[in-house]
């Protein structure tokens, strides 16, 4: 169910063991319209439309939280395995559902206050019930840097989105991390090595992804621990990224998961043994799960739509930065660039965390998403 | 031209890299028939079918080198960029023609005779100008152990197909090697590591290929040197694997070339910094090339179909191969299995060679591609 980059990279590795996939979405240049044995163009969010694609599957997965849960729970109820379960995402698809999940069950995250609706937040924060600062999270809709603010004064308010939201304590955020963790049915577990992001100031982007993470071994520790007592708990079968800050007092805690494919481990195609897709395909379809290590360091770079560039999309600099050894490109495929969208990146592997890193800042000087 | 598994492995980087590919093949559940942006069914071997589809095409390449090249030579002619060049082809296409070459270019091969007949290598044998024993190597056709056979005694010859034919001094070999190397345009050149192959006694079918080669350096050197001057020689542009015999008095000699990806360097989509596949993709589209070093050993094994099993294929085995560490399957997606039929591989990384070597001989003994 949902046929973007992440269904493009997880139908490669389908691909290559010979697993036919069955894709849905709305799009008709979707990512996935190609290389899928078969793809049906329709809404994710519509019941009978989720439904009845769910019928023609052996097994049902999500590249996307936000899909019609109720549709995935009634094809688990006829017999059909969804993975993750609908359980998992009704938890995770909201931001309040989530945070109060890890409340319950003893897992480590920022101090939080949910809202009913911004007017709520913003009476708390008149009557000082609510403290300044805070960082505002809509508590549905987010992603890719959006559904998510920084609030230091009152006007920061104005014009954020209406609805459900949460207010949450403002870290001293020493690094971002982030552990995926692949989950078999049996509940066998495999960690990949803790991945460090470094954002893109401005748009709140993921800009560089590092792999291995370059924290304190019991930052590692804590963070794995984390990581796969969360897995538990939710008892999640697939895969799950679970976001991490690692704060300037050496506290390790969660700031979102994400029970599918994601944007931190892609490097993984490249650097590890198993990439997180064939991982997912191996969680989900009963296969032994595969070495979740890396063969060397890696850092990939996000390449995202230049501001001020919307229309059809090209790309500035590429074979300056395929000429360092190393560099491996996807490109999603997506027709149209806008500002910030995520159009495709580029994954560099070397013998150290060091050499990676030049020469992915190397192409990120370098590598430019236009409109033509 | 032709949609193969080389062509379902070349779909995939190119895919990767958002690179729309139209293949052309006869069957219509060639592994290519899904994921190209085009497929045509068509001959070929065929000049009109060839020609009308390289027309279509911004840039034309081969997986197979048993095509029509006249098409290909007409297609050159008309300004579309064909890689391997049909000069290159009409050398290699045939094993005479190919040794001719390596004599002519001073390129060390083993001493050979060409005949036009089976009668007149017959007639030789009988005559005694011709010495016992040889390999007998049929002129045109031979792919995967067909067309080869070790000629010891006169009847050795019955039963072998009619048409021109070579007589090869037969060689006290060391090892097999390979050498990959591609080239630009421009005359840059890339060589991955050596490599060495393991084959199968009774099908002479490559059934084990490591890299690197454990072979004195100097063997190394040799090969990369013949290799490189071999690529030079042809002028080829793209990949060019040469197939190399090294004997037990430490010469390295060539045994035959094919101007394309080889099953040979399979290994290397999970093992070197660029996979043979990207690298031809890069040589033929005017990029820079990419690094061929490896990130860590390899070793591959090839599936085949088992003796006594046609009919549709099934694969037994998988998950206990799939469960030891670093191991990576390719199915190609053929419908039916037949003895000694090529039908995926494993590939496996380590940390070392022995260690590959030891899970990857595990794979073999418990992976069989059987019939339901």
């Amino acid at each position: 169910v949902g046929g973007g980059q992440l269904g493009k990279m997880l139908l490669a590795d389908a691909r290559r063991m010979d697993i036919a996939c069955h894709v849905l979405d709305p799009a008709a240049d979707a990512p996935c319209a190609l290389g899928a044995h078969q793809f049906t163009r329709g809404s994710l969010t519509d019941y009978d439309t989720v439904l009845a694609f769910g019928r023609t599957c052996h097994t049902v997965t999500i590249e996307i939280e936000h899909v019609n849960v109720d549709a995935l729970a009634q094809l688990e109820a006829e017999g059909i395995p969804v993975f993750p379960q609908p359980a998992v995402l009704r938890v995770l698809q909201n931001k309040i559902t989530q945070k109060a999940f890890y409340d319950a069950q003893g897992l480590a995250t920022l101090p939080w206050q949910a809202y009913d609706s911004l007017a709520d937040l913003q009476q708390a924060v008149a009557a000082g019930s609510q403290p300044l600062p805070f960082v505002w999270k809509s508590a549905t809709g987010g992603y890719d840097g959006k559904g998510v603010a920084v609030v230091r004064t009152p006007d920061a308010l104005e014009g954020l989105p209406e609805g459900a939201c949460l207010a949450e304590q403002l870290a001293d955020i020493q690094r971002e991390l982030a552990v995926v963790v692949a989950r078999t049915p049996e509940g066998q577990m495999a960690c990949y090595p803790t991945i460090e992001m470094e954002f893109d100031p401005e748009a709140n982007l993921v800009r560089f992804v590092f792999c291995p993470a370059q924290v304190h071994f019991r930052a590692h520790e804590k963070a794995y621990a984390l990581a796969t007592r969360t897995a538990e708990a939710l008892g999640v079968v697939g895969l799950l990224a679970v976001e991490l800050f690692y704060t300037t007092r050496g506290e390790v805690l969660i700031n979102e998961c994400a029970p599918r494919p994601h944007n931190s481990a892609h490097f993984t195609i490249e650097a590890a043994y198993t990439s997180q897709f064939e991982q997912h395909l191996r969680a989900i379809l009963g296969l032994p799960l595969g070495s979740p290590a890396l063969k060397q360091p890696a850092v990939m770079l996000n390449l995202t739509g230049e501001p001020g560039h919307s229309g059809p999309a090209t790309y500035e600099g590429l074979a300056r930065a395929l000429a360092e050894p190393g560099t491996s490109l996807h490109l999603y495929g997506k027709a149209e660039t806008r500002p910030h969208r995520k159009m495709g990146h580029i994954t560099v592997v070397a013998p150290t965390r060091r050499q990676a890193t030049r020469i992915a800042r190397y192409a990120h000087e370098h590598v430019r998403v236009v409109d033509l």
